[in-house]
């Protein structure tokens, strides 16, 4: 009987483990790999595309040219039935549910990142996990660049070219070296911004840098950012952020305009509600890769904890949640498919790091390989080449490789491409005190509390007279754009330390305008607040 | 006195402008350039952008790089003050009002795409103006593959592959041209889709294709992209869209979720704000190219009605709206706007058209340069000659270059990645009976009703039992999804022709979860209608 053997997800583990179920089982069986996006992101060369040296697409393959007799589909996962043996997805603009059936079961959704814990992190820093994560760090440092050269406010200046990234493990590393060169190559274009007024700081809990190499290594690292303008801050922990500032645990209050956290990790919130054991919010397996208490599923890759040994304790004792490992787990994976297809005994997931390697951006890098340290240029070369032969597909290999040498030889571009957004209602933190608009801003959204209290303040520019009034949580100001004013007329200020959601001016009145309840509110809303006579939608719901 | 020189405006007619005035004047004028964007696009490249021919940074350039000695500023414009001689602008993420002021004005904003006047078009048609309309028609053509390849509906998979671009002018032909060329080097990544079941369709209100070039050249291109399997309707206007559907002005009805539309140029919003006097919906200049009735002010491009001729009436009377003329603009612009500073006579626009170039994609391409006429290969290459020595700046062209020849010999990539949207609320049209969504169906957005009537129908599971009723302009539907439930439980379809606001489910949960009054106002209707108990947040404006 064919087989069918479905994959979740498209990153190192789900791409490997589908290729190696197609070499092992040939036409014996069904594959298909299912894939939010029709693409795989080749992670390592994220960095790269944040700061230019190469583009979107070069960091991207397609999925369909790597999977050559996988079946891809293009769709979100919904939900498993591990009784029925049953996805459910939702693809394309199409929002009927699709049911697709399987034998065995890959889940290899790979992990996200959660800022929760830490106040006004989740809402005001960038983070560097998709694709699209590296696209909006670019474009954000270039507008940053740009704001500053045409400034006329010195503080604004001052937030504009201060760059914060937390952690300084191999993200954080990789990331602020490669930030920093973006930034140095960029600065001739920007004639009112001197490069003493920039600064690029790294803020790391842990005592030091790159955990995951030798000491030696990551002193070298951090010395070489340092010699380059990189100010690195250890035994440092972040305490609160807010649209303007980050304060670290010791209580230092850094006025910035970009944070980009590389901490985090955390499990799919897919694989939370596929109601699987879990271990440490990853997928509990066993050796062989088997998820624990399920028939015929299987985990590998970022959102597995794979056990390296009988009684694994110690975050030691598990796989290193890398691309390296992934590779080599899909590989022992699809042969235990096998295996279990054939009804023969399965094997246990057996594996030894050959070495790290960390990009520090300018022509320097750091690696360990077979226990043998690299610094410098030696370390930066092997790293890229490395890189080249590991990525998939040739068409992305020659196309990264032509950019690399373009990138090494003519000026790199501050063209700054507008990046998807997640979404058109965004929280944002205040401390107490902070101006939250003020009159004749651009007003540019709606604001409702979540917590703390605001002060409305508005001035009658006829008569100079002023009225004042408090918002508390479940509020809201910033309404009187319905008036089809661009510029506010009223200032607003946080009297504590607070949170509101801003929804998009076009969202806003589009709603208010179709929306008749909520049209009614703001006629009655507005009249009684304001004197103003704004005529509501006509309100019809519910004509039975 | 130094002069202070404003441009406003980075397309063809404002880059060109701006860098004619540097050259002139050089150290004896403040030159500054305002845009929205820090980059010029290369609008003739646009339709290859969208075929993934080129990447979409490859058809941009830095406008700082082609600025050397001008100011660039990257910013919105607000307002111009003509008597105060200043512009008012909005600048990053500061929403503080930026004076500049100006001792000339040129206004360059070029013009925008109006599709109001038919029902359905300005709502469910992608444009092909700016570079994220390329990029988000690219997504929209390779989304549609990846659907048509895995869904079981024939319907949805006939949709799917239809695809419409309404227009056969050049801009039409050029980019039903390229389209055709990326649908038919991607097939064959799409095993379950065969050639036969795409469907390319021009429709063309006029009798004929490419009124801009000799009948002759038109034949021809109509003749070769038939032979490639698209169909051109001439004679034919447009309707009615909505998302699954074009009507066309015969009445035949065209199901696709692709409508591309070439048509409808109108003036910018801007523009039309300032107070200037206008002609046919652009800037009134006299042949000067100064703005009539204004001090300082000068228009050029495709937001200005330039007269060719004392007597101007007629639409040939005036320049066209096209690079090669707006370059030239530039010249003259640059050079009257120097001679009004010396007090010298001002000299009348004068320039007459070497000719026009069209590609028909897939190596075909029409041509008519000094009366010559060329068709096929050769017309195809001068096309490619003669834009990418127009283009501005080395490194654009040499990455064009670099790329034209990658495109020729390897594959093209079917990658979609995410465009950038302009909204999360959209209006939808439905025709009477469509459905709108069907029990079970994800749960993607808020409907509001503006037009029509629409009737929603709940079934019990549990008893079986069917409650129906109707919702019009100002009522809603979909709330549901408050009680965190991802698929619909009603199902609502159209009982007439109607449009609705979507506001996106992060948006919509996010705003009734933050803002009191509304808060209750679902709170209230959850129980009324369905007996749920939803619990609010908690209401708090205006604390006096």
């Amino acid at each position: 009987m064919t087989q069918k053997l479905l994959v979740l997800g498209g990153g190192f583990g789900g791409l490997y483990a589908a290729r190696e179920l197609r070499k092992r089982f040939g036409a014996e069986a069904e594959i298909q790999l299912i894939s939010e996006e029709n693409y795989f992101v080749f992670q390592p060369l994220l960095p790269e595309v944040a700061a230019g040296a190469i583009m979107d697409m070069h960091a991207v393959t397609s999925l369909r040219e790597l999977l050559k007799g996988v079946r891809l589909r293009k769709a979100t996962i919904h939900s498993v039935d591990f009784e029925r043996q049953v996805v459910t997805v939702f693809q394309g603009v199409q929002r009927r549910p699709t049911e697709i059936a399987y034998d065995h079961l890959v889940v290899a959704m790979g992990s996200r990142i959660d800022l929760s814990r830490v106040p006004g992190l989740e809402e005001h820093a960038l983070k560097m996990k998709t694709l699209e994560d590296a696209r909006r760090l670019r474009a954000h440092i270039i507008e940053r660049l740009e704001h500053a050269d045409v400034t006329f406010l010195p503080e604004v200046k001052r937030e504009a070219l201060t760059f914060v990234v937390v952690g300084a493990g191999f993200s954080g590393i990789e990331t602020i070296g490669e930030m920093k060169e973006l930034i140095d190559r960029s600065l001739k274009y920007y004639p009112n911004i001197d490069p003493s007024e920039v600064r690029v700081i790294a803020v790391e809990f842990a005592p030091r840098a790159l955990n995951e190499l030798p000491e030696s290594l990551a002193a070298y690292a951090v010395k070489q950012l340092e010699k380059r303008g990189v100010e690195i801050l250890l035994n440092t922990g972040v305490a609160s952020a807010t649209g303007r500032r980050l304060v670290t645990s010791g209580g230092e209050v850094i006025p910035t305009r970009t944070i980009v956290a590389t901490i985090g990790n955390a499990p799919s919130p897919v694989v939370l509600d596929m109601n699987l054991e879990l271990a440490h919010g990853r997928v509990a397996v066993e050796r062989t890769m088997q998820a624990k208490g399920r028939k015929n599923v299987w985990s590998l890759g970022d959102c597995a904890m794979i056990p390296m040994k009988d009684d694994a304790t110690e975050r030691g004792d598990f796989a290193t949640p890398t691309a390296q490992f992934a590779v080599r787990e899909a590989v022992q994976l699809a042969a235990n498919i096998q295996r279990a297809v054939a009804g023969k005994p399965l094997k246990p997931f057996k594996y030894k790091s050959r070495g790290a390697l960390a990009s520090l951006g300018a022509r320097r890098g750091v690696a360990e390989i077979f226990g043998v340290k690299l610094s410098g240029y030696p370390a930066w070369l092997l790293w890229r080449m490395y890189y080249l032969s590991f990525m998939p597909g040739f068409d992305t290999k020659l196309r990264v490789f032509l950019n690399w040498l373009l990138d090494s030889m003519r000026p790199r571009s501050v063209v700054a491409l507008k990046a998807p957004q997640e979404t058109a209602a965004h929280y944002v933190h205040y401390a107490a005190g902070d101006p939250v608009f003020e009159k004749g801003n651009r007003s540019d959204g709606f604001y409702t509390v979540v917590e703390g209290r605001f002060e409305v303040c508005l001035r009658d520019d006829d008569t100079g007279e002023t009225t004042t009034y408090e918002v508390g949580p479940g509020g809201h100001f910033g309404e009187r754009m319905l008036m089809g004013e661009s510029t506010r007329f009223g200032t607003v200020r946080a009297l504590t330390d607070g949170k509101v959601l801003v929804l998009g001016r076009d969202e806003f009145t589009k709603l208010t305008g179709t929306f008749g309840a909520l049209g009614v509110y703001f006629e009655e809303y507005l009249k009684s607040t304001y004197a103003l006579n704004w005529k509501a939608p006509q309100s019809d719901n519910k004509v039975a």
